[in-house]
């Protein structure tokens, strides 16, 4: 559908420098910079449940989410705008702990809100929301750049998120179920992170994981012309994840390949900058707060392989997360 | 609630220039221009129901009334993008043709799309669009510049959109509603009269006729902290209007003050101005396809006072079009 619109919809404009295709557009901005725009929606039913999530919490979600893809390009975000469409019914304090979840992610994000509309909802809540970022003039990173021999890495870990929806829909909320709940309802955007990779010209492109690291890396192999390998064995799974995993009844490798909702960073880096890359990291690393891991290569030829311990193509399909309920 | 998000919000940042209140927000554009943003969202069974309004309508309705907010600034627009949530079972090609209807708007525009999010609805149709235009550098015209003795102007007609609507609530499909329910259905924003009027500098306050002109005034008269006085002998009612007002069982000069979705441009005009601005208006009215009217003044207070012919405030309540179903 989006690849539909898309190919209708005309590709420039009066400053326009990149439209649809990427985690954000592009737009001509000032003084060296560009204007990143970027838009994404919770609606209740499909991507949350009110019994499933506080509503303060779902307010920090609702912006980490968009946040993540000014990240995802490695810009700076600067403004938001909220549509809320309101149920029936619902108590003003509730609509107020939204808007107080938000304006803690904003406040740590130094993001301000410039706008919106709220309204009625003839069924659950709706939250639209559009941030606006920046970036050095032409240096936000796409998902167009991969080439072949680039190395594939991936911030944090995997899995975590999607294991927290599992948990949740087996009714499971005791202790060992907490910290993967908490990925899943409350997520980090990468914002330093992304930054640190585009101000260090290392990054030949990105995309943040919300479909699934399979799919999302798909997104890149299509957008760049090229195949990427992905090594099992090389997947940041914690120890604690594949624990609660099993006792969940969920297939930790699956999880963390097609899981959705991680929201971290996947990213490639060319050959001839991964000397540089690696000791820079190795420095800034520690100041991060999460892990980062090479996961894959980029090779020649179209898609996703997802390689095992032995070298064999274990063939995953690319279909990431989907939404349910 | 939106005045209590508003004042919890910070109200600066790097190249932010208006925040919350005004039907766009502005931020530091490039070579001497600002941009605009806006934000609207139309729900089915809030906004729209899916047996009055064919899809390829909706797709222009949703474009033009973010345009309108354009309008009410005297912006060019430029980029949108439009989040859709698609309920269960929807055919494809509806989808398409609400997308075809946005197109002819973009197209007639000179908008280009640039992203975007296509999601599941658990309920019905959900169509939220970000507009972003532009205006000369401090030159958009905002809510808050009308004084003391400016004169109040209205364009078009007033209360048609709202008549149509009461023709789709009695079931009235007939030649006689035909023009009114096409008026609710698929309004035509004011783009270039708004940018003339910007143009001209002669317009001192500006807002586009959302709620009804009396609500939409009130607006104003609070933002430039000044009274209007409208006088309900100078609106502008068709003859045509009035006859299918009363046919319908409705009162003309209510559905001109409060009712909803003209997306008319109401304006201010300062006393300095007003000689060279209705010389000026002379000449290039015929070429804009739609009358713009004398309707009342801005007097020191607050609030909107509506006088009639004998000159007594008839004290309708500022409560201006409330959407239901």
């Amino acid at each position: 559908m989006i690849k539909l619109i898309a190919q209708s919809s005309p590709k420039t404009g009066p400053g326009l420098i990149e439209g649809i295709g990427d985690d954000c557009a592009i737009i001509e901005g000032c003084n060296g910079r560009d204007y990143l725009v970027t838009t994404d929606a919770l609606f209740e039913g499909i991507h949350f449940r009110r019994d499933w999530i506080s509503p303060k919490t779902l307010g920090r979600k609702a912006l980490s989410v968009n946040l993540s893809d000014i990240a995802a390009m490695g810009g700076r975000p600067l403004f938001y705008l909220v549509n809320i469409g309101i149920p029936k019914g619902m108590p003003k304090n509730e609509i107020e702990l939204i808007f107080e979840g938000m304006a803690q992610i904003a406040s740590a994000n130094k993001v301000v809100l410039i706008g919106g509309d709220t309204c009625a909802s003839s069924g659950g809540i709706l939250l639209t929301i559009t941030v606006i970022g920046e970036a050095d003039r032409a240096k936000a990173v796409t998902r167009s750049g991969a080439h072949s021999g680039d190395t594939v890495y991936v911030t944090g870990t995997l899995g975590n998120a999607a294991l927290g929806l599992a948990f949740l829909e087996k009714g499971v909320r005791g202790l060992e179920a907490r910290e993967f709940i908490k990925r899943h309802d409350d997520p980090t955007p990468r914002i330093s992170t992304g930054q640190w990779l585009c101000a260090s010209t290392c990054a030949s492109s990105m995309i943040d994981i919300s479909d699934g690291l399979a799919q999302d890396l798909g997104h890149i192999a299509e957008a760049s012309g090229v195949g990427i390998k992905i090594y099992t064995e090389a997947l940041p799974l914690s120890e604690n994840f594949i624990q609660a995993a099993n006792f969940c009844g969920k297939d930790s490798l699956k999880l963390a390949l097609t899981g959705g909702e991680d929201y971290e960073l996947a990213f490639t880096v060319a050959g001839d900058k991964l000397g540089l890359f690696e000791k820079m990291l190795a420095v800034v690393a520690p100041t991060f707060g999460h892990k980062v891991t090479k996961v894959g290569e980029v090779c020649e030829g179209s898609g996703v392989q997802i390689i095992d311990i032995h070298g064999a193509d274990i063939g995953l399909s690319n279909g990431g997360f989907e939404h349910k309920w």
